[in-house]
């Protein structure tokens, strides 16, 4: 195949563009996801299309999850690619003026593949801050992966230095919540806490197979509460993850205090080795 | 002239589409501007072009003024159009996956013309109801005029009464803020009182025209604070205002509780036949 990535296909044609009266180019009005592909299949799908139909459910846009699934076959079967990143976006789709729903709404489904190659690097360890941004709650938008991502844009460019991968946002309370791409974890006395995502965070899928698949599957139990500063501070391993990415110890984490350093630690190698076993049992 | 409305131009071109890449589309990362055009042109275009170039400052996306004037030209040339509505939405252009501002960055400016006629009716008072939805506090993203609207798309779903012409929404604290669409003011003894909006809120055109030019103009004074629902129960006279509509004064608001009913005043008529006066004497 000689195809240039990324391959999109709008409403299930290759090359489409997207109209100026979408709404999610007028309002950020939808939802997206963005998903590994392996071995030329996607093997979180069902969970992402579960948070995506929860997503649209909040938002009340009329997801067609058998069309969605026809346009994702035909762009995996035009591009035949084994290893990647799968992203859709849904929208309300075009509209006129104003915040109202269109009377009739047809959603846009916006598909594509990258041919981006996974960070095996990051897997060994990566190097954090924390942000000065924060996160603002409001419980109806908690959770969903929704298109209004300026928090996380704004966060983003509170830095340069490339040995930096990600930043750590905390809410107005000084709770961490996540970081700007991943979902956050903490192990303490051989167990994970993990944020609470009931009024602002987004709900990652690889968060939900660790929560209730991997860790379960390891003998670790996880609580889901506050993080604090001092959370993390006395923490015995940390790490992110998401779906793209799998799970990334966290070796250091900057801030305006004292740098934080922390041990890569047996919990997070045996969920790393779990994830890993989990992917080839799910692609045979 | 025989032009399908909205007539819309994206970097100059009419009928050009938006890119699938477009950061307006993935994440709302932009900017968008709604103005009413009068005689044919725009008359508060300063104020509307200053408040686009403090969020483009503030989201750090370069806007080319010089650029944007000359696409608005071509339009409203191609438009010929006397009475309507121009929107324009300037976003960061296309980017690659993930938050990280492109290395360089070429804004995508869409503007859009409406023969959307003014209602005048609404001039003679509307009905509001209050929202459930409550507006989220981070002041990185208050008074300008981002994309990220899905707080307002919610609070619009939530009344389909059309007597009832828009919600107000107030923050987490229960302080009054706006309304989906525009800005709240009440009258007390005689004086003006608007929200704060320091941490959430558009700061809207016609507010900053009353604050600033209108109410001076007639002798009003204007107090910038919190608005509680005591405050507006016991108001004179509350109205609403955006660059659009003008000045509605508001006669009922709806409520869990009993309606608030408002009489029309004389301090909202006297602030509606300034902003008359201000429009003939700006275009001639």
């Amino acid at each position: 195949m000689s195809n240039s990535y990324p391959l999109i296909s709008v409403n299930g044609v290759i090359g489409q563009q997207i109209s100026p009266l979408d709404r999610g180019f007028a309002y950020g009005d939808g939802l997206f996801e963005t998903c590994r592909l392996t071995r030329g299949v996607i093997p979180l799908w069902a969970l992402h299309k579960a948070r995506l139909r929860a997503g649209c459910e909040r938002l009340r846009i009329p997801l067609d999850e058998a069309l969605l699934e026809h346009y994702l076959a035909a762009l995996l079967s035009a591009a035949a690619l084994a290893e990647g990143i799968f992203k859709v976006t849904v929208t309300r789709g075009v509209g006129g003026r104003g915040y109202g729903l269109p009377a009739e709404v047809f959603p846009t489904y916006c598909l594509a593949l990258y041919d981006t190659a996974i960070n095996l690097a990051h897997q060994q360890g990566v190097v954090l801050r924390v942000c000065q941004q924060r996160l603002a709650r409001n419980a109806s938008l908690a959770g969903i992966k929704h298109l209004n991502r300026l928090e996380q844009i704004l966060a983003r460019t509170e830095w340069q230095d490339t040995a930096i991968v990600d930043g750590l946002l905390m809410d107005k309370n000084g709770h961490f919540i996540e970081s700007t791409s991943s979902n956050l974890f903490i192990v303490r006395k051989g167990q994970l806490l993990t944020p609470n995502l009931s009024r602002c965070g987004v709900a990652g899928i690889m968060r939900q197979l660790i929560t209730d698949v991997l860790a379960p599957g390891a003998g670790i139990t996880t609580e889901i509460g506050s993080v604090t500063l001092s959370d993390l501070q006395s923490a015995d391993e940390v790490f992110i993850c998401n779906a793209v990415n799998g799970i990334w110890p966290v070796v250091e984490i900057r801030s305006e205090a004292n740098p934080m350093i922390f041990s890569q630690g047996n919990i997070t190698a045996a969920l790393q080795q779990a994830l890993r076993a989990y992917f080839s049992g799910k692609v045979i």
